[in-house]
């Protein structure tokens, strides 16, 4: 549990954030917000929340922003907090998807570590050329792939990793919503808009924004990458400009076999992510809207209900873990984690040590880009009845 | 309800049941046996229980049946019953799949009713040849895909078609069980042997075995027909020879997308056939396992419980539900409610009048055939990677 | 597994059952029709299906009884039937309350086993009395606290008896519906008049009526008595006779607490019976409403969902199940366990052997007994205050 | 949904935090840090962390409080945060409950709003003291009975206070764990040992610790109050000093009937607070481990699944909610509420405007004094074999 002491002792200080995109009217820059500050390893000291300057003026205000780091520009804002010394430790990038990769060039290249939302970008050149600059530059890069911070997803990963289910077999994983059942881009949401526009979005709508968390969390668990899939995207709403809604198989490089179904137009779910592995000597299911269970059902036993901070919890699990068992963690505690994740991985830096190895966790740029790979892969076969193309 | 003089008044009687295969060590036809008796419209009067006259022989023993009507030969049945006065007004056909065409042939030429188990044959070529003789016949020939006697499942149907969930966009079925994890079929389960055995089996395993039963409950819940669709089977269970995992993707023709997935290896499970599905409208979700109650989710409503025989039934459900909400009506009751649906349309038949349209529901040859389409489709797709084939 | 050779095979024959009330417009006999036809054990033969002959001629008809054994008058039916050689085996009595001890008393003077209803009796002197005559008898007396034939009670019970759950703590059970929340007694319900009505129900409305199943419940799986109780009953339905909510608290002889509640106007329950229990080791939770589970805790480690026939299940669930684990049996296969039993106790006695010991399960008349005493201690205490009475 | 600008804009400053109590090895503290923290309206700026100073030293620094503020004595924290400008606006006090009276009197005496941890004191003198202070101070007195932060707590406590429920008539309460199964407090836990020690725990063991949360939960939502109880305390586990399991029934002043069970032996459960409210019009139920969900079952219609900031969400329960629905919120963002409704209310004194209405639904003095009324009344019911006892 890192509910006490949770910041780092010889640090001996909180790590400084900046933020680019998560102004007035956004919800993902919120929720950084709050994950950051949840475990108190950061706090916002900077920002240019906004592409637009006196958007950006306010939503600094309005987060109490000293008036000399609340950005009108992410350029300016890169160089000035790689020029102070008392800059920001990190950014985090939550603008809409098709800017991340100029914005992380930015700070890449001002030596600032970087988090940033997923996609992350939206085309697979981008992402390529983002991870080579990521890797030259040596620094940190955070993708928030944020599903991954939960307790009970990261003990699922060590059991897997660990045999408990055997050679794995199947994967069934979907994430499916309601949200976008009627056209409500045309009703003046920002977050629909953006999210159904092509030059904001990239090539995928549902498959790029909900799509590809599945697919992280799949392969997170399993431990294993999806070597192939064959995919169906449909857009069942007239006149939307991206698909809402997708099928597909996949294939393991490891043999194993998998489905995996995304919808924005499953009326009645909220927000379903939910994975289910079975392997030769047991099996499992979390879902995310019950996040605070893992059903583990060993071949031949009674399945059994392992709860966050409970009995049958393992080390991983209790290490991302804030309070006991019985009281309920979620969406943000998980977010949370990979914000206290990164702040180990930077603070062990500046101390010239090794980190908690459990904050590596943190998806990566390589992550970022099997996301941008597996939605370029879906797309593609799409596009081609559904043949099986490579990821 | 059709708890109290659920028997039809009129004719006066029970109706007469033989039935072939069945005998000791069998599964299902211990199954019809407690489905034909439990609504009490029915009698087991005579029968040839097993292929193996001795076996035969004492099965009937077992089951107290006259010695006279104990037959060691199908043949010999069919044509004694048809000779007796008070001869057999079916016949229910729970043999190994590789055997139901022929017994069926033998009684619909001896103008018995036939009542057989799925799938209806093992290839495409018979299940016509069956259908097109049961045409001629006029006789009754019901397959007894029994999910399509649950209560809620046939609510869900009504549902659909009355409009409630507005036009079909997606479909997830899948009927996922454990059973055949390991190689049970070399350690003397009959029922796995011949599971597992293309000579009595067919092309298929697991999509034969149970992927037709979630085939067979997609159409009819939806009342729509999958034109086509693209499958990967897979065995995952070294040295067995039939598939015992397969995912697919379905395209209906209207328009609407779906998967299914059945496996025999999911580790935990035990008969997990589930359905959801999404319209315009509204969503719902019913699994076999918690048959009682059926989740509706009206777009921008709070999901609503039904319960069998509880508020929000609907008639077509009350009228296939014996016992009160709460009182949970299980297995045995669904597959008794296509025995009393048989029994309805041959007693019509013997009065002459029109059966209740309630009991039209029960699966007919033609939807066997289909069963036989889906699982001969979906092995030639999977031997064509995955390519999009016809049902 | 029960599902095949489930008869007797020495004796050679269906046990033949008479049932006294239970004619057109009842409940609970269809319910033990059902529940007596299910496993093949029994065929009814005889009846006096209401206390109005012409009703009970009727009522016969339908159920093609044969003409000479539709009898219009119970105490002729008892002679008659102990005067044949074919007489019955057994006779149900399915009538309101008021009218269990005579029927009974009538049966077992005319050397008859009895199949009686709960609760045994209206009174504590009556019960005690028909017990003295069951005892002197020698026949065999079942009352039908059905819920004791359900698969998962009785592997609670069993597991109470071994110790998994170490020394009993607390038990918490209840009985809740909503049927009555409204004044349907005065709607023309018949199930509800006479429910209500102190001359045919006895002294008390739920706590007769469910909560004796849930104190029968407790007693049952705890393997223990309620030695005293302190309890409070109430009538919130305005105009209504008897109570249709009550709260107690219990003391078990060996130390355990516990509190039942049960209510008949808990709007939106439907039949929730629902017991948990608590040991120094282990704790373990069931309801009927999903009767095909059972939660049980180790202390110490995640809790294991067991399965009716599935992982888990022991031989006492087991002999008492149908068909596999996954396929759900309910509310009649639980009411049937107990004919099923009742007959392998007679067919014992005709054979003049042991019967199987899980037959003996079968709530027997001193059980009855204890659930009229709970009763009637219920309502005393709650005249005085809630004090503690001794059951 | 507070996610974005929850903050206070007119005030233009986060509000000062001062803590007594929550230092190393204490649970309760690190959680009301979280909770402050959480929506962004607090800073901890001062601390007694401990009654040991070195340990609240040692405390204060892993918290970076400032050198000079970071106190070794309550009363010097008091006096010193009182006369700074700068001061704090309100401390939480998160001692053991021996010493809650006489830090808030402290505080109160030194015109500094006070967060109080629950049960407010050990006796019905001290509380009514305390009360009585607080009322002449006109300070601010919140009492963190944290679960009526929870969104659909709140949205339970409107929908029976507008009529959705009708007349309330059942209430069923309880609050169990098993923590205590064993004699933990010989084992060296902090958290154990206080709780049974009735010097510092007070007269009650679970009904004081987890009873008073129960009581203070049925007491909102059903917006009446519990006129008299009847207990059953008792101590399972041998040599412990206070109680480990309460029963109870209580009686409303409107007529309600209701139930409270309490338990820390009751193996297997974690957390397990759950209340369910029965009125003649309709039905609800909420559990705190699965919080995001609230079971609605109007008489007559189907229940249906109300979710946090979904369908069906009220304007009270949103305005309490982070985060979409599908997200699930939990412990700490319940527990947050209460500080972002806090600083809503010393915000307006601030700003001399009314505070937003929601924000009263913070527990204050009296519901403070209601506990301790209910526990002492348990006690003394207990005492006098469960004697009806006035609260």
């Amino acid at each position: 549990m890192t509910i006490a002491g949770s910041r780092d002792q010889k640090l001996n200080r909180r790590l400084r954030l900046g933020m680019v995109g998560g102004g007035r009217g956004a919800f993902i820059g919120a929720v950084h917000r709050i994950a950051a500050r949840l475990d108190d390893r950061w706090e916002l000291v900077a920002g240019a929340l906004s592409s637009d300057p006196e958007r950006a003026r306010l939503s600094g205000e309005d987060l109490l922003l000293p008036s000399d780091r609340n950005y009108g520009n992410l350029h300016e804002m890169a160089q000035r907090e790689a020029d102070r010394e008392d800059g920001i430790d990190a950014v985090a990038i939550v603008t809409p998807n098709h800017a991340h990769a100029a914005v992380a060039e930015a700070f890449l290249k001002a030596g600032i570590h970087v988090i940033c939302d997923k996609p992350l970008t939206t085309t697979v050149q981008e992402a390529d050329r983002l991870a080579q600059l990521a890797r030259e530059s040596g620094l940190i890069f955070a993708v928030t792939h944020n599903y991954t911070g939960y307790p009970l997803v990261r003990q699922a990963r060590a059991m897997v990793a660990e045999g408990e289910l055997g050679t794995i077999r199947v994967v069934q994983v979907e994430y499916a919503q309601d949200w976008l059942a009627t056209r409500v881009e045309e009703t003046g949401s920002k977050q629909a808009e953006w999210r159904t526009d092509p030059s904001r979005s990239g090539p995928a709508g549902a498959v790029g924004d909900i799509g590809t968390h599945a697919f992280n969390l799949a392969e997170f668990i399993v431990g294993d990458e999806v070597a192939s899939l064959s995919a169906e995207l449909h857009t069942f709403v007239q006149g939307r400009r991206l698909d809402d809604n997708a099928h597909m198989m996949l294939r393991f490089a490891s043999g194993a076999k998998g489905m995996l179904w995304c919808s924005q137009v499953a009326s009645g779910l909220e927000n379903g992510l939910r994975i289910r592995v079975y392997g030769d000597k047991a099996g499992l299911e979390w879902e995310q809207e019950n996040p605070n269970a893992l059903l583990f059902s060993p071949l031949g036993e009674p399945p059994r209900i392992i709860r966050r901070n409970g009995y049958g919890a393992n080390d991983v699990s209790r290490a991302a873990s804030r309070i006991p068992g019985g009281h309920p963690e979620g969406y943000l505690e998980g977010f949370a984690q990979l914000y206290a994740d990164i702040a180990e991985q930077i603070a062990a830096r500046i101390e010239g040590r090794e980190p908690n190895p459990f904050s590596l966790q943190v998806p990566n740029v390589e992550h970022g880009v099997r996301g941008v790979r597996f939605i370029d892969a879906a797309v593609r076969s799409s596009q081609n009845k559904a043949a099986w193309v490579d990821v």
